[in-house]
Parts: structure tokens; C-alpha cells; sequence
């Protein structure tokens, strides 16, 4: 959504880093504007008011000929735009509060998709965690579970994050529903268990259900012989694997004050409404490009931050889901050539042997 | 309270977040503006302020009509408004300063709000990791007991911070007295212990009492064979879900230093009672919807500030608590069907046995 | 401090919340203003000020009058205000930098008193895990003493904080030296470790040599069969409870640099006292109702931030102690009636017994 | 990049910020503008909008002059500047936007600065953990091992964080493909190891195959007697090492989003193109260095922020990571003395024999 | 530094708070500017922009003067000052951004201050921790050995953190190299130890070898049974300690991004040089002390923030080191009359015989 379909779905590396660094973005920046989201998606509003700012400054011509033509004296001859100015220090007095208002809801939006991001990222390390604590487990089949599990729950996180549907707008990138089933059989190898994660979907609350099920695999494992206090090191990354998705769900449920945001809306409206009668007696006919370009600009910051106000359609979070699948696997492949390990501990073995032996 | 009756008991979810993030917004709540009730509660003062501006535009009027009635010669014969004006420069710096003050305080009140919503986030991360954790308390019977324990220090929780009760407006919905007896008898299935509950609301603090009972749980469930580094571990969730119930109490007993909103207070009227002084030679007539429509937008910010600065009436607690008593209720319905866990070891079990004979 | 003796010693609750967002705050608050704290404080720069700018507009006047009397030309004939003025932008550029100066001040400053707050909200919580852990401690004389001196702990931090002495002000009411004996006394049953506590403020460090006592009654309690792991978990919350006592200690020594504050402080008398050049020669007499309103509200600002620098002065901290007072007294009480706690034991002992006996 | 090659590769110590204090600083960094890095990347941009002005303001002549010449009759000979003037207000409003969007997105880059800086000092604050814990492992060859891999682990987690290249610019110092090969040769004594850790590239992740060795090595330690305990608190070290880079990492993968930082550049872009119809009528030929310098101040202020938007290139990481090696080699080298360690603990032994003894 | 050499070597009290408080600090501010080490720091800077000002005032009539003597009739006869003006408005938005850059520096320096001090009260704390946790540690000349190495530590910290020299300015009272070695011997009552501790200086780390000797000390304490959970706590603290040292290394390795800093300074100047163009037309040699003025005040807010991005220099870090000598020395006290404390645990011991018994 942000900009076009791509960054949605990319984490940035160091090449895009240097396109979006380079000194020529002035440029192609100004020159892009009429593909950018922001852009399209504001033309409807920006033209209409512009419209409006077009019928303010024909209106005393047009209402002056129609009344030469059809002969009738006006119950108000003198009357011009004059009469309706609104002094500019007024008005730039709201135009002050607006913006600041503006920038402190947009701080706030960006806040909230830090904490997004931030949540993700918690996840992916405790995931991490998991993935090189799962090495005391000394049971080769609950630990595979044990990281499949694991990696489920980033795709049924994931699903119930994007869970919308656009009703409106069919294009709109953002807004489709995200169906984990052909992740979650992708990732867990144990058919009859991942039917079991996708069915908990009737219990209203499936990620619990994925913690619940990677706690009784840890339990399992304690019986296996996992040492108890790495056992509860495991449990604690699996913690804060739910705390993430605690996180990521208070985002979801609870938006900025929704006083607030109608208030700012409402705020920018009716500044831009009246801006008109403060311009069009020095400006005339230019006030109409004006007024668009004004409206776009200050429309877009408000726009932008109830876009990224709910992150969890901007973020990349496919491109993260594809990460913890890919550590985890580093995890299992380790495991599969243990005999690797074995060798590694050998040769340790062979190294040392005297400081064993004293 | 924040805007409908709706928005207080609800939380958002994907259907929600298409409306609120639609273009159309910006014409949808400038016309929905008469609904809101930030615009009703509003209306007195802002009639009032309009009132009072109309009154000066109609005075030298007044004054020069009711002297030449009455043929008396005014002392100040060349007396207008001019000589009352202010300079436009002086008050704007006014006016920028209000704003400063305004954004700061509605900023530190957000704040609050935040961490109220996330006190609330916390309070429901560290229940699912009881009902997670407690699958190693070997007794059924205080597992279930501790699961409902959790439950209803939500809702004891919830009456502590809805204790108000409103006096001069019986309609507004953001006061009134919760009750959590109903819910507490609900989810506590043991009579006895629920009314032990309910009643400790004698000794001051209830919610204590009720962390009490909980570690008592667990110090029988220690002597019954919890594990002890689990047992600690449930311990620490219970403190943290102590934590989050002081966090709520701080927001409640303490507010932004009253003298500052009462400085706000007061540097907002005294600047929109002499705005008139600085408009209405200029605009005559028309300042009287003018300040109607500046005092709105102003004064609406502050509004909003003092409502979400208590956040525990605008945050939809009903809901949170629910989704406490659902997720604890998935643990429970769990164990009911232990039967299912036993399979799901059996069937590990019978899966893995050489490993576990080797 | 903050308005009124009665708001220094008071948490909120549900009525003075409504109160403190009824829409009729604005003209309660107006009218108010002649009793606020603050105004009556900086009554006496702003009267000054207010001098200060009569002087200036009384001066050319006088001096022609006196020129007039005495027959003396005077040396510069023509000398007007005029010639004297600042130009009003100029003056609003360094308005601006004060405005943004000050607001940065007091969001410094607010940030210390939420800390401040935050600190004994903590330090509640971990009295209550004290409280709550207690129970495991199987000596009831010892279990008793550990609760005595943690509440004591409270009282003699509030001294340590409190340990000013009005040298210049008798009636100002957040400056008075807090005595903690009586608190102590009434505390700690045992009238030798009372007195230890009291004696040890010689010492230099009277909290330290109470934390230090809590550590020995722990010492003694696990010599006397606590478990260990308890053990540990109380004297991490002990640790927490010298951790917030640091915080307000650092507040109490550290203040945002001096040099900031003084900076502060004289950019506004210096806007204050260049402002009459502006705004005299077009406003006149109404200059000096105008900087006496001026310079209550930007002074105000001000005032309030440097009065919640030092957030201990104004925060509730003796309801705090009583909290905390009352909540390990239930505790307390809860250990008294520890037949209630065995009945509860044997209770779950009744109705579990064929669960135990497997 | 941030000004000179030297600033990047250098961390501050007391004399450099001796000289970063001293008041001539004022002077000095005015006289070296034309040696500023961000002087120089901004002269393209800043002399194109110089050239669009001096064409704005030539444009009225040239055209009265070519017309003269060529004996036309412009179609609109009343034609001037006056006509395009934008009014001063309007347009400084959208100034005033411009400036708090900026100083919003300022803070965001400084807050991702921070955070990285913060990321790798947490780096630095774990290894120096590990390297102290690891003096309670008794095998000397897996101690020496450990720290030798989480040396190696920061040049490898270097090398991710600068992987990129430049292709526009090969004498921009900030881009540049890190080869971690001859630093982890150098730090890891173990060929084979050394040899591990540079092909585990082919995994996908080298950082997590990395900590995977560091996690096996202490698994083989704990097998030779480490401690149970002691062992743990390195894992959590370990832990937490990761956490460090998977901060970095985020703030690499996910950048402001995109479509604020594009929405920023578009307004200053347009903001400074409309800036000439505003000034060049009162200030002809003045406006052109005007323009060039305010658009140096305000295009230097985003570039510096999209600067420190990406951290990495900015932040002294080789230094950084040459003071992991050295702490790290201060403690293998007090293992290799461990003669000294023996005879403190002898020393220590002697000096107490009685009060071991009693 | 910040204002006078004895505010940096106090910690604040409630006496000094009521000086601060008083409301007659505007008058005494305002009269002590004159006084103030940013006034005289700024004397330089200042004076010379007034002298360029003066020469700007003086420049139209000088060169009219030298044509008239010189009989030179000059190029541009009714060359005036007014050519050279710039418009206020185009200024006056330089002058909002600057501003906003100017509070968003001055924030982040203060957030640094903070930060820096917050590590200190962390590294107090901590330090409290330790020697409250050594009354479980059995051996007396374990026990003191680990105080005295924990309080020479914070002097070792100090002296790296004020390792600075002045070179060009001997008077200046922040910058002297601070020599630890008369504290360190004067805290380690073990001569051979101190010289250890004092010599490691020539490995590069003498904080990193402090720390290594507190952890040999552990290791041995733990060899004479210091029990396990309690030697990781202490440990615990250990590590927190060096986290302490390691963000006040941060703070002093990292400055707020040197080109940040010099475009501030750049910008200002650039401002207030151009500053006469707008003020001399309307104010003429009354622009003098008018620049003389702002720029003191300007300047002055960047000179504090520049102050307090380091902030070592202005802490008063010899307060705090005799803050943990003391706390720490209680500790050794009272482990020195451990009578007291047999006494202490006898008195119990007698008094609850019966429930030891039972």
C-alpha cells in the first residue's frame, strides 16, 4: 500500500538503502507524485476541493451576470468577496494548531508501527532462541516438533493479523485475507498435528492454542530428559513468543482514540473549507492549484498516519514469516547431520583428553 | 463515552479498520459532526462564548442607539470599538503558546492512555501464561480453582477502576458503578470461595485478597507436587499480574498535575474571551460563528485530552475481560479433555520408543 | 502546593475524576483563578511587571509635563515612544524560541514527576509480592518483623524525601521537615528494632541500614527453613524496593541542570521587560492589563514546572504510605487468622482426598 | 560520510570533545561549510533551484526584451511578476508544515541512530559478561574457544550490517562490501572452526550459525564440569548477543516508512519550487542567493536524517568491534596467567586459614 | 561548569530545592547574568556580532562621509540600505526551523544527561545490592575485599570518564585528568591488591580488570561456601555494575552525529549574520544590543545543550563515588560488629524458642 505493491512485500538491504539515500531523490520524488498511493488515493478529495475553491471565485461574476441578463436588481448591489474575507492571522492561528495536532497524531501512528516492528522482531529472536536451546533436547523427534510448532505460530500469527476482506476496493493490496493452511502443512511434518492447529480455529483463539500445544511437547521433552532449568529457559522464550503476539494483537484492537482522529479529520476540513475566503480576494484563479496542492500535502501526512496506524498491512510480515522458517531450518539441518556434532564434541574429545582425565 | 455508546465496549478488528481508514473519511465526519458527542457535551460553552461575541459586536450599536433615545450625551462622545482592539501580534503569541501547552497536554494524556491499554495488555499475556503453565500442577481440582482465581481478579480488577458513580448527568455512559459480583459467582465454580471473594472488598483492597488466594493455591499446589522451578515461575506471573493491577491504580489515584489543566484551563478562556477583541473589527457579524467553530476545534482537543487522560472509562474493559475468561477457558476445556493430552503423549509414546529405550 | 493544601494529600477516585472533566470546568476554572496557588505566588513579579510598563507609558507624558513646568527645552525635543519601539517581529521570533524553551522545560520537568510517581508505584508493588511471598515463611515472628520493617522502609523513605525546613516561607505547605519516629514506632511492634531504625540516621543513611535489617530477618528466616527459591525471590523484591528509594533519591539530587533553568528564567523577564516597547505605542494604557495577564500565564507555566521538578513536594506520598500501611496489614491480619488459612488447606484436603491419595 | 572519512572510523574521547566544546566553534564551522560533506552532495540540488530562481527573475525582461526585438505584441502586455505572487502567509504556513514533518522525521532517524548505537553497546556490555563468566569453565581449550567465537561473532555480524556496494559512487567512504574473512582467521586460532564460521555464509545466516557453535561449545562445557547455573547465565549472555543483532538487523530491514520520507521530500521540494513567486518581488536578484542558502540550511536537515536513517554506515563499528577484541583478549590473556589467578586464591588461602578453619 | 565551580560538586538538597523554588529567582536570574559561565562563555561571539552590526548601522553614512570628503562621486549615488533588505517573513521562517532544530538538540543533549546520571544511581544501587547480598557471603576477608574492590571500582570509573586534559584553557574547571590512585588506596586496605588495580591501567581496560578481580573474589568466596543462588545474584549485580560503566562509555565514545551539530551552528550563525539586514532598516543603532541580546540568548541554549551532550563533566560524579564509599562502608561496619548481629539473631532465637522447637 505504502507506495506501490513491491515494498510492501521486501525487507530493505543495503542497495535499496543506497537508492534512498542518493542526493537525486528530490527529484524523482517530485516527479513520481502522480504514481504514488497517497496521490491516487487523495485525488477524489483534492479535486473536490478545488471544485469548491472554483465555484468561490466565479461565484460574484456568475451571480453578477445572471442578474445583468435577467434584469433583476440584486437585494444586495455592493456585494462582493470582500464582504466575506476572513482575516489570514485567524485563520493561520488554526492552521498552527492543526498542524501540530497533525504532527502529534502522526508521531503516535508511527509509535504504533514501531511497536509493531519492534514485536516481530522479539519474535523472530525468541524463535532464534528456541531454535539453539532446542540442541539439549535429547529426544531428535520432539525437538523437530518442537521447532515446526514454532514455526507454525508465525504464520497463525500472521493470518490473524491480516484477517480482513475488502468489501469496497478488490484492489486494494493491503486488504485480503490471509489463509495459513498450506503454511502450516508446509511446516509441520506431522499431518494429524497440523490439522489440529488449523482446526483450534473454533476455539476462538488460535495462537493460544499453538502455545499450548508447544508446551506439552516442552512437557514431554522434561519427561525425555531435558534438564529441568533449560527446560524452563525454552518456556520462557515461548513466553515472550506469546507476549509478541500479545503485542501485535492490543495494536490491532485498540486504535488512537477515535475522538482524536475525527477530531483532526474534522479540524483539516474545515481549515481547507475556509482557506478559500482567506485566499481567493489576493489570488483569484490561482487559488484552485493552490488549494489542490495544499490539500494534498497536508491531507497525505494525515492519510499516511492512519495508514501505518494499523502496521500490521504495511509491515513486510511475509518476507519475516520466510525468515523464521528459514532459521529454523538452519536448526533442523543441524540436528539431521548431528553426526556433525558428534564429530565436532569427538574432536574436542581427542583435544583435550588430559584436562577430562585430571 | 469517546464518541457512541458502541466505541467504548468494542475492539477493532479488520472489518473496522478498512472503515476507519477509507477516504471518504474526511466527508463522512465532517458531517457527523452534530453526532458527536464531543460537539454535544461542547455546545454549552462554546453557545456560550458565541453569545458573548455577538455582544460586543452589538454594543457601540446598543450604546449609540439607547443615547440618542434617551438624549443623553455620551461622556465619550467618539468612543469605538477601535480603541478596544488588540493587537492581532500580541495575541497570536498568545495563541501559540496555548497551543504548545495544549499538544503537551494532550500528549502526556495519550501517554496514560497508552499505558493504561497496555497495563491491560500485560494483565491478559501473564493469564494465558498461567493457563499455559499451569498444565504442570498435577491436581485438577487447584489447577481449575487457580485458572478461575485469574479470571476473576479480571473482573475485580475492572469494579476497582469503575468504581465511580455519576451524580450530576445519570446518562453519561463513561460512570456507573460496575458490579463484578455476577461475574465473579460466574467464573469462580466453588461457592464458597467466590463469596470469600466478593466479601474481602471489606478489608480495602480486594484485588490483594484475591492475589492472596491465588498464592495460596499455589503454595497447596507446591505441596501436591508442582514442580518448583514452575511453581516459581507461575509465582512471578502472578506478581507481574499485580503489576499491571498497580499500574491501573497509579493512572486512577494520580492525574497530570492538576494545576497545570487548571493553567490550561484558564489560558484557553481568557485567550478565546479576548479573541473577539482582535476579530470583530475586521469581520464584524461574522465573528460570531467564527469563535463558535475556533472554540469547538480548541476547546475539543482539551475535551478529548481530559477524557482519555482517566482511560479506564474510555478503554473497553467488558471486552478485555472476556477474552481473559475465553483464553482461560480454552485451558480449562482443555483439561477437561485431558484425555486428549494423554493420547497425544501416548501417541508420542508409541511413536518414539527406541529413542526413549535407548 | 500545586492549588490547594487539601489536593497535596489526596488520591483521586471516581468523583474527583468526574469533577476534574465536567464541561464546566472552563468557567469554574476562570473564576477560580484569584484563589490558585500559583497566581497568588507570582503575584508579586507580575504586579511588578505591570508597574513597570505604566512607568513606560506614563514616561513621555510626565517628562513633557515636568519640561513644561520647569520651562526646560528638552535636550531631544521631538523624543516620542516611537523611536523606542521594537519592531513586533523581531520580538515574536524570540517569543517562539521562549515558548518552545519553556515547553520543553516542562515536559522535563513532568517527566521527573512521572518518574517520581512511577518509582512509589513500584515500590507498592514489591511491598505487596513482599506481602504476598511472606507467606511462605514458616516462622510467624520473623514473617511479622519482615512486614514491620518493610513498612516502616516506606515511612522512613518519605522522611529522607521530606527533609526540608522552611526558612523564608512558615506558611508555605510543601516545606516542613518530616519526623518518621512516630510512623516507626507505630510500625514495628518490637520497641529495640524500632529504635535501631530511628538511631541509625546516624549513620548517614538510614534506608540503606533498613534494607540492610530486612536482609538479616531473611537471613534468619531461611536459617529458620525457608525455601530457598522464595528465599531468593523476597530478596530480589527487597532489591526493587532499594531500586525505586534510589530513583527518588536521584530525582531529590539531580535537578535538570541549573544552567538550563536559569537560561530559562531569563529569556522571559527579558521578553516580559521588551515586550511594553511593542505593544505600548498602538495599545496605550491597555498595555498594562495586558502584560499583567501575559506574564501570569507564560510565567505560570513556568512556576508549575519548576514546582513539579521536585515531584515530592507535591505528590501524595503520605495516602501512599497509608497504603501500603493498609495492604501489608491485611497481611498481616491474613497471618493472625492463619486457622482461616489451615481450614482453607484442610478444606482442599477434604474434597481432594482420593486426587491425593493416587 | 557523516563529514569526513576520519569521523566514521573514530570514537570520541576527552580531547575531541575539548575541542567539540570550544566557543570559537561557532566560526570554525561556518569558514569549513565548503569542506561539509553535506555541502557537497547538496550543491547539485541547491544550484538547480538557484538557476530556476535567476530564471524567474530574468523571465519578465528577457521576454519584454526578445518582444521589443521581434516587434510582437505579447498578447498580455500588462504582464508582470505581481501577477504569479503567492501571498507570503499561505505559502509560510506550508513552511511551518514543512518544519514539524522534518523535525519529526529528524527525531525518528536520531531515534534509530540511537538504537543501533545502543545495540552494539549492549554487544559490547554481553561480550565483556561471557568473557568474565567464562573464567568458571575449568576446560582452558573450550574457554579460549568461546571467547574466540564471539570475537569472531561481531566482525561476522559487521559484515552483515555493511554488505552493501556501491555502484554510482565508488568514492563514497560509507559503501563498501565488508569481508569479515581475515578478522575472524585472525581472532578464531582453530583453522577448521574459522573455516566453519566463513562458509556457514551458504546457510543463509552466518550470525545464527555462529551463536549455534557458541551454544554447542558451552554444551560440551557443561559436559566438562561447568557449573549448572554458570552455565545458564552465559546462555542468557548468549542470548541476549543475539538480540543485539537482531536489533541491528531490523533497523537495517525495515527503514521510516517509505512513503513519509517520500511525502517529505515532495514537500520541501515543492515548498522551496513556489518559494521564488513569494520573495522575488521584493527581492530581484537577492532571491537567487537567498534561495541557495535556504535551501543548503532545510535540504541539509533531511539529508542528514536520511544519513542517519541506515546507522551502520554512520557508527565507528570496526573500532567497536577492535574493542570486543581487545576486552576479550584481556581476559584469555588472565586465563593464560592463570599462575597469578592461583597464587591470589593461595594468597587469599594463607592469609585466612583460621577463619576457614573455625 | 554549568554556572559556577560549586554546583558541579553538589548533589541538591531541600534547602537548595527551596532556593530554586523561590519566586524571586526571576529578579535574581535576571540580575546575575553578568555572572553566568554562559554569558562569559558567549562574551566572545557576541560582542563580535554586535561589532558587525554596528559596522552594518554605520556603514551607509561612513561611505557617504568618504565620498563627500574624497569628493568621489559614487557608482550608485542613492545606494541605500533599504536594496539590501531582506523581507521579515522569509527570515522569520529560517528563524521557526532553527528553533525547532535547536529544541530537538537541546533534548537529545538532555536526554544524554539523563541517561548518563540514571547509570550512575544504577551503578549506586547496584553497588547497594552487593554489599547487602555479602552478609551471606562466610568469609570476613572475602566479604571486605569484595566491598572495597566494588567501591574502588566507581573510582577507577570516574577517572576514566574524566580522562581528559585542557589545553587551552587552564582555567576551565571541567577538564583536568583525574588521577584514581590516592582513592583507590585509600578503599583497598590490601596494598598489593591496589597496586594490581592501578597497574592493569596499562592493559586498556582498567574497569574490565576491576571487574575480573570482584568475579576471582566470588569464585573464591563461592569455593568457601558462599551459597550458589546467592553468588549468582551477586554476580548479577556484578554484571549490572559493568553495565553501568558501559553506557557511560557509550555516552562518552558516541556524540549526538557531528554533522547534526554543525549544521545547528551553522544555521544559527548564518541566521543571526543575516539578521541586521531585517532589523536595521526599522530599529538602526538601536540593533546593536537588540543582536547582542538574541544572540546571547540563542547561542546560549546551543552552548547548554553542547555542555550537556557530555555530561561527565557537569555530574557531580565526586559526590556520587563518596555516596557509594559511605553506603558501602556501612556495610563493612556493621560486618565489623557482627556481635550486633549474633546478638541480633540470639534475641530471636530466645524469643521464639518454642516455635524453633516445634
Amino acid at each position: 500500500l505504502i507506495s506501490s505493491g513491491t515494498s510492501i512485500s521486501q525487507l530493505m538491504d543495503q542497495d535499496k538503502w543506497e537508492r534512498h539515500r542518493m542526493v537525486d531523490r528530490f527529484i524523482v520524488e517530485f516527479l513520481t507524485i502522480p504514481q504514488s498511493t497517497v496521490f491516487s488515493r487523495l485525488l477524489k478529495p483534492c479535486t473536490a476541493l478545488a471544485a469548491y475553491t472554483a465555484c468561490i471565485v466565479a461565484l460574484p461574476t456568475v451571480v453578477a451576470l445572471a442578474a445583468a441578463k435577467m434584469q433583476i436588481a440584486l437585494p444586495f448591489p455592493a456585494f462582493s468577496m470582500a464582504q466575506l474575507v476572513l482575516p489570514a492571522s485567524a485563520h493561520s492561528l488554526l492552521g498552527t494548531l492543526c498542524g501540530l495536532v497533525l504532527v502529534f497524531r502522526t508521531n503516535s501512528s508511527y509509535a504504533r508501527f514501531v511497536e509493531g516492528r519492534t514485536a516481530w522482531g522479539a519474535l523472530i529472536r525468541h524463535c532464534r532462541d528456541v531454535a539453539r536451546l532446542s540442541m539439549y533436547i535429547p529426544d531428535k523427534r520432539l525437538r523437530r516438533r518442537l521447532l515446526e510448532l514454532v514455526t507454525a505460530y508465525a504464520y497463525v500469527l500472521k493470518a490473524r493479523l491480516r484477517s480482513g476482506r475488502t468489501r469496497s476496493d478488490p484492489t486494494d493490496p493491503t486488504a485480503f485475507k490471509d489463509i495459513p493452511d498450506e503454511a502450516v502443512r508446509r511446516c509441520i511434518t506431522e499431518p494429524a498435528l497440523a490439522e489440529k492447529v488449523l482446526e483450534s480455529v473454533s476455539t476462538g483463539n488460535r495462537c493460544l492454542y499453538t502455545l499450548l500445544l508447544i508446551s506439552k511437547t516442552l512437557k514431554a521433552s522434561l519427561a525425555k530428559g531435558l534438564p529441568s532449568d533449560i527446560h524452563w529457559n525454552i518456556e520462557e522464550s515461548v513466553s515472550n513468543i506469546g507476549l509478541s503476539g500479545g503485542i501485535c494483537e492490543r495494536i490491532i484492537a485498540t486504535p488512537i482514540p477515535l475522538s482524536f482522529t475525527r477530531h483532526t479529520a474534522r479540524s483539516l476540513v474545515i481549515w481547507l473549507l475556509t482557506l478559500p475566503f482567506v485566499i481567493v480576494p489576493t489570488m483569484g484563479w490561482m487559488s484552485v492549484p493552490c488549494i489542490f496542492t495544499l490539500a494534498y500535502l497536508i491531507l497525505g501526512i494525515d492519510e499516511i498516519g492512519i495508514q501505518i496506524e494499523e502496521p500490521f498491512a504495511t509491515l513486510p510480515l511475509t518476507p519475516l514469516c520466510a525468515v523464521i522458517e528459514r532459521d529454523l531450518g538452519i536448526a533442523i539441518a543441524d540436528m539431521e547431520t548431528n553426526e556433525d556434532a558428534h564429530a565436532f564434541a569427538d574432536a574436542n574429545a581427542e583435544r583435550v583428553p588430559d584436562v577430562v582425565a585430571r
